[in-house]
């Protein structure tokens, strides 16, 4: 069977369950998280993750600059080990360079790279260089966490309250203003929305934050979509969700707004975005809410709950509608 | 300037200096090595490191299937942690996908990693799958070291002995049989070469015993060529070597032979070989390759010293001879 006629998660079951025998029960945490877990030591865990970008596959270089390129390939690593509430250690990159690359443009690459890794304190510390016929940068991040602070996506718990560290659909309203699909006249909105496209932030610190609270007990980031990866959540916890409201961003309502678009929808099937969707017990989000605000100057909105019930649904006008997962999916055969 | 006209050791050493920025010492042994080290805890050493292997490009499936391609990415990256003297623990896969590949492919590949992985306890722990132009396998292995055991490669001294753990040219006389180059009539050469280039084993166990030694000073894989390779360990030492005699692989003896090509420069510019070329306090080197023999049933070999005068050179009729880098270097405009 051809690749293209399968979902990437059907891959990665297949591809698990391969690579489950090669374990042993050693690593704490492996393929299906945001990041693997083990353990150097006995009061130590490690993380470990890695995420590759490919030329004319997650970008073009008319939508943005290899430095940006450089830039968001670190911030994906970055937001898996914000996911499992680690802090930044190292990284490694093999690059797969076309002849016709222009070693300026490797150079600027590579800049942006470190610029996002300064910005957390994460170290480059070796890499691989090959030929490839498309531009490919595959980025494998090491952080440590305290075992105690290590969360799963798997552990939310029915009546969980779901909030995200702020608001979203800015990064696929950039890419439609860089695409020329849309045009917003307020620059300030075009603005926010080609950065949350070029130089999206990962939330280290604030992964970390909501890691060290026992309260918080599901988390991961929302790379692939709200709608993709909350229901990656669900099924890893065996639960579903009802979403009550979907935080978005005002780029992006600005956005949907000219497109004649339901802003949720954009939101929803946003993707390439690095907030953390995070579960936690409905009674402590308020002071939760308060602490990180506090804290970080901005707000956890709370965007539903945990339920029984297998799926996602969204409330309106009374009723409750069946969220597909429309987020962003390179196996997806639509 | 095109990535073209430059060497792969001159690309590397422009991004050093820009990851170097990003350091602030926190690693203790970063680019250019086989692996960047880090430090857990106290009394840990944490290793990385990480190796890419693209279609057309380290393989074409004419010689070689995907089972083979798995295996041998991951003996790349095995060979990188033994060089270290690293005992593996886990590693994580970014795959690049064609449209085309079929899923039967893609886990014939998986299967090959985790054979391999299983021979020396490494835990396939995560990944990414994302498209690609051409199947592409980026693989970072982590291993564990303890401090005193890391070998680096610019710790070769003067008047060293410079040795290697096996034979060398079987993976290109492999090449070379699979392509149709060449025709061995003895089956078991042909076998042994073919094995070489497709089922290649790293020395991960005897790059921990030569580690443990305080005798041995210097140590790297020879991945790209044992010229290109042990260039590479002269430098980092800021040293010269001359060699005395070259241990070829009998399928390469046979294959030169056959091709009436020179069988050293055959191994010399081999390629794709995963033995450990080290470099020991020369008094020590007998000692060490009797108790190597003991333990491995196999014998070290000494291959030359390591000198002042910078260069490589071979003794041929009492006269040195220059040895050019005629390794494997992907990124050589040759």
């Amino acid at each position: 069977m051809s690749v293209r006629r399968l979902t990437e998660d059907e891959i990665v079951t297949r591809l698990r369950e391969l690579a489950e025998q090669s374990s042993g029960g050693r690593v704490l945490l492996g393929i299906g998280d945001d990041a693997a877990v083990w353990q150097p030591s006995r009061s130590h865990r490690s993380v470990i993750t890695t995420d590759a970008l490919v030329d004319g596959v997650h970008f073009t270089r008319e939508t943005m600059s290899l430095e940006d390129v450089g830039w968001r390939t670190t911030t994906a690593n970055l937001s898996d080990l914000a996911a499992m509430g680690a802090r930044p250690v190292l990284a490694t990159i093999a690059l797969g360079i076309p002849e016709a690359v222009d070693f300026e443009d490797l150079l600027a690459l590579y800049r942006g790279v470190i610029a996002c890794a300064r910005t957390e304190r994460l170290v480059i510390a070796g890499g691989d260089l090959t030929r490839a016929p498309a531009l490919t940068i595959a980025m494998t991040a090491v952080g440590e966490v305290r075992a105690s602070s290590v969360k799963r996506r798997s552990s939310g718990r029915p009546g969980d309250a779901v909030g995200v560290t702020g608001t979203l659909g800015a990064s696929r309203a950039g890419l439609d203003i860089a695409r020329g699909r849309v045009t917003l006249s307020q620059e300030g909105l075009r603005e926010e929305a080609l950065r949350a496209h070029r130089r999206p932030r990962a939330r280290v610190r604030e992964g970390q934050w909501l890691a060290a609270s026992a309260n918080v007990h599901a988390m991961m980031d929302c790379s692939d979509g709200l709608s993709t990866d909350l229901a990656r959540l669900c099924e890893a916890s065996a639960l579903g969700a009802s979403l009550e409201s979907i935080p978005v961003a005002p780029s992006a309502l600005a956005a949907a707004e000219a497109l004649r678009e339901d802003p949720r929808a954009y939101a929803l099937a946003g993707g390439e975005e690095y907030e953390l969707i995070f579960t936690c017990a409905a009674r402590a989000f308020a002071h939760l809410a308060r602490r990180f605000q506090e804290c970080f100057g901005s707000p956890l909105h709370r965007i539903g709950t945990l339920r029984r019930e297998r799926g996602i649904v969204i409330a309106e006008r009374g009723e409750e509608k069946p969220v597909s997962r429309t987020g962003w999916d390179h196996f997806d055969g639509g």
